[in-house]
């Protein structure tokens, strides 16, 4: 339907100035692009078109870089104590670099403020809960009672009974995702696995492993799963049960799915609550969400199977634990299927961690619900402070409604990405805001990056990256997006040439610009929409329509140079104020 | 072919006093056991014979026999200090509980005796190797400097270079077992699982996890894995490529699968080294094997895929741990299949323990091999001493050559084993010595133990466990064959009614004692070979051999009925010193 009206719109702009303008237009002329590509993970800059490729893996090697090799003892040492000076003299050095680094940490996920001193008394035992947590071993030196005290906290915060839950302390939010995913294929032996393709990457690694079929859904600008197209993949796969990933704050973006419309969306597809599973990763926010007014409740009051979070990220641990809880009916039909097992065998690993529960019961202990309460809104606070600041400083930044995670453009410079230790993918970096992050630490880190931006950006020919398609072009502050805001241009979404009668659009652009038309000729639209939506492809495949396809097919410096040509040929048309805008649009690339 | 021997033999025998004896015989006097039967885990005792079934798995509810709760701060807590106080309160407490478990610790495979107080200044920072050891992440707070030196000492003691290995350090043997068998299934993507009964038991969750083919193989009493039955079940399999979990150490019995032998089976069975990949698990040996004379090598010179060994274990270390290697040639396999992912991802978690390896670091750089060596030592002498001192107070023990393992009758009473923290499986425990096992502690446990078995077994009632089914009948020192062994009746394996003729093993018999037939009839010696070897079910299903079948199907206590008929029988045609012997024999049941 959308596609029909739109062909017509177009047939009618083809009768119109296209092939006038079109005449000159050379899609070969490709300018050189002066940005120097931006060494990034899987994302690799062409002619300022982030292009998606495989990331070279490093194969056929492993990196010694930094190896602080084991020697045999002299046999003198004891006598002589060199060997224990050399070691001491390794540690000590170590501390420093550790002090060194925590001090300057914001890009990962981790608290890094805690204090455990009374804990160190314990380092001395070799503390397991090995198997279940709930199945006494004969292994003395455990700390299930600990354990069991850390569940029960969460079991009420996720609102699920004491005897109707089950669960475990994990060794990572990885486990807790392998966990939920295997209690879920267990379930449903022969189900699907949807998750979104900004899921944590141990979502996918699980799939592989369990030998799962695995969808991928798409997501929003966001972050967020898409439920639109989970919808559309979800009715051809009907006669499967389905076991989804809901990401209770993604990786990179910290945008939290929407559960209940992930549910919404089953039912109305047909999927009975007998008929899927759903795991919610919480590594970040799974602890910060119930303290976040507005949030979607994760709640095990509604039809979830599991949910796990890291107890190194909020609550902050020397070693990385997480928390994993699903209903014990389900660990019951797991146990049932096993035949092998002298005992219910539902843990992942099979040694654990005795330590992490306890640093965990202490944390827990000593802030109580409201401590965290207390920390979730410092930090909400302190990331808006930090994204403001960014956007005040013309930095492309944005930040997710119930995340404390800034997203915004990768710094150029890989020696301060190490030093503040960001995370980075493509074009974008982030922080993320922990308890550990304060005020006057993002002020130092916004202060070096205002700073060092200035550097990096002060030869015109280099230029900050576009963000339009990963932060959207509300949060881009690229030179392109920042002109195209001050000219105000107002090119929305319901605007795509993809979306809306062509005429219709540029009745509502005359109305509001008067001039546009006589300013880039009818085409240019696209071309903004273009620069606009880097990512726009349309559909429009007809013979008549080629040249729009053809400008989809362009890099930005190419639009660039039609635009530039374009302007030259509305100069004769237009009035002065429009060349004086050209002039500040160009001025500021 | 033997078979159709015994039948013949048999058919002689049937018609000579056979049919005299069995009129008096009786299948249904089932004499009441006296023998309570043990709680067990996955075997329930049922007149003297050890029944295995299914455990009883605890559905539908989570134990919280104990559990330290967490509370919510009171608002003047930090005020009063009274939380703080109740906190200490609770961990002095716990503490204390640590020591004294620590003190009494003999059944797990765990190091006890560590000293990391030069680590303790690390516990207050958030250590993480998040990801591939040597794929350097953003997060700068990291000891992959000392994870590597650790993995290089490991590889250069399992002879692989260093460009040749690929590793990392786990979270617990699990880990490592979960990882090879992945990377086994990952090079062989329809290989079959093959692991001997007695591996380890996340070597069977890991087939299930992965839904790979697993074939079970049969052990041999000494726990090894049964190399005739592996061929046996290698051959009808041939058309898959093979995937074998070897246990350089199993669980229960501390067993050593013979490396070498099984590769030989392998290629007899025609697998080109290109058809099947060996994981070794050597959780607890993996790091004692390459101290031990004869034992065979765990070398990457031989065609292995993956080595993993616990670091918790003979190293010793707070938390759980260790050390997976494999080929690096595998880990690119697995990675040039990964589509979905930016980067090597070849770890099975993803944020991982920072600290182990500084623990790991430590100890290895101040023992050396020189001080595992000398430790190795101290515990195979160890697990000598206590094997020695338990047989000679008549209780049932056995011994692998190659380990330090010592098995033996499980104590009757709980408190006991809960005391000393003894790993049991069906009628046996075993004490792992560890280099934190020291003579002094094993006078106290092997003196306690003696003086509890009295208390138990004064009442003639009950009687200890027979344990030739597990330990082999010259390991066992249950009542029946003490006294048997003073008999001197000298049945062994190659005497067995099933593999010998029986006039020929009568005539040796005769030769030997002269008056055996005299003694119990020709039946008995069937009554006594299946009181020697409780599992033994004849395959003579002839219509004139059914009192052979018949016997097979006896408890020990009817055999013992039997026999007691029978002295009474023979008494009046043989000598005083069988009858002395018989009253002896009859005294220490």
């Amino acid at each position: 339907m959308v596609g029909s009206v739109e062909v017509g719109a177009l047939s009618e702009k083809s009768n119109g100035k296209v092939d006038l303008l079109m005449e000159e237009f050379d899609p070969m002329a490709v300018v050189s692009e002066p940005l120097p590509p931006v060494v990034v993970d899987n994302v690799e800059c062409v002619n300022g078109e982030a292009k998606t490729k495989t990331r070279e893996i490093v194969l056929g090697k492993n990196v010694h870089t930094s190896c602080l090799e084991v020697t045999e003892p002299e046999a003198n040492d004891e006598f002589t104590g060199d060997k224990d000076a050399y070691m001491a003299g390794v540690l000590a050095r170590y501390r420093r670099t550790l002090i060194e680094r925590t001090k300057y940490h914001l890009g990962y996920p981790y608290n890094l403020d805690f204090d455990y001193g009374s804990l160190a008394q314990l380092q001395h035992f070799s503390i397991n809960n090995l198997g279940d947590p709930f199945i006494e071993s004969n292994y003395g030196v455990h700390s299930r009672q600990f354990e069991v005290g850390v569940l029960d906290w969460f079991a009420r915060l996720w609102e699920i009974e004491k005897n109707d839950y089950w669960g475990y302390i994990t060794n990572c939010g990885t486990e807790g995702n392998l966990h939920g995913i295997l209690v879920g294929r267990e379930v449903f032996p022969d189900g699907i696995l949807y998750a979104s393709r900004e899921s944590h990457y141990s979502v996918f690694k699980a799939a592989r492993m369990y030998r799962m079929e695995c969808v991928k859904v798409d997501t929003l600008i966001s972050g967020e799963i898409d439920c639109t197209d989970f919808r559309t993949k979800l009715i051809p796969n009907k006669e499967k049960p389905a076991i989804i990933n809901v990401n209770i704050g993604t990786t990179v973006k910290g945008a939290v799915d929407d559960l209940d419309l992930v549910i919404q969306t089953l039912e109305e597809c047909g999927y009975s609550h007998d008929r899927f599973y759903i795991h919610c990763d919480g590594a970040l926010f799974g602890l910060m969400m119930p303290f976040v007014k507005r949030a979607p409740k994760v709640s095990f009051k509604k039809p979830i199977g599991s949910v796990s979070v890291s107890g190194h990220k909020f609550v902050g641990c020397p070693m990385p634990c997480g928390v994993q809880i699903t209903r014990i009916d389900h660990i019951n039909a797991l146990s049932r299927n096993v035949e092998y097992l002298a005992s219910r065998d539902a843990t992942i690993m099979g040694s654990r961690n005795g330590h992490a529960p306890i640093f965990l019961w202490y944390t827990l202990n000593k802030k109580g619900y409201k401590g965290f309460q207390k920390e979730v809104q410092k930090c909400l606070r302190n990331a808006h402070y930090l994204k403001d600041h960014m956007r005040d400083a013309g930095i492309s930044a944005m930040l997710n409604e119930l995340s404390s995670t800034v997203v915004f453009e990768r710094p150029l410079d890989e020696e301060f990405v190490r030093r503040w230790q960001l995370a980075c993918q493509g074009n974008i970096a982030h922080v993320v805001v922990m308890p550990s992050v304060t005020i006057e630490k993002l002020d130092d880190f916004l202060e070096e990056l205002i700073q060092k931006r200035a550097t990096w950006y002060q030869d015109e020919k280099v230029r900050p990256p576009c963000l339009s398609a990963e932060i959207g072009v509300e949060n881009c502050a690229c030179p392109l997006h920042k002109i195209l805001g001050k000219l105000s241009l107002g090119l929305h979404d319901q605007w795509s040439p993809d979306n809306f009668p062509v005429t219709a659009c540029f009745r509502t652009l005359g109305q509001k610009y008067g001039t546009v038309e006589n300013l880039v000729g009818s085409l240019s639209r696209f071309f903004f929409w273009k620069l606009l939506n880097p990512t726009w492809q349309t559909s429009y495949r007809e013979p008549d329509q080629n040249q729009i396809y053809k400008i989809t097919q362009l890099s930005n410096q190419q639009i660039l140079t039609q635009i530039s040509k374009k302007l030259k040929l509305a100069k004769a048309l237009a009035g002065n104020s429009i060349e004086n805008s050209y002039k500040q649009f160009i001025a500021s690339l």
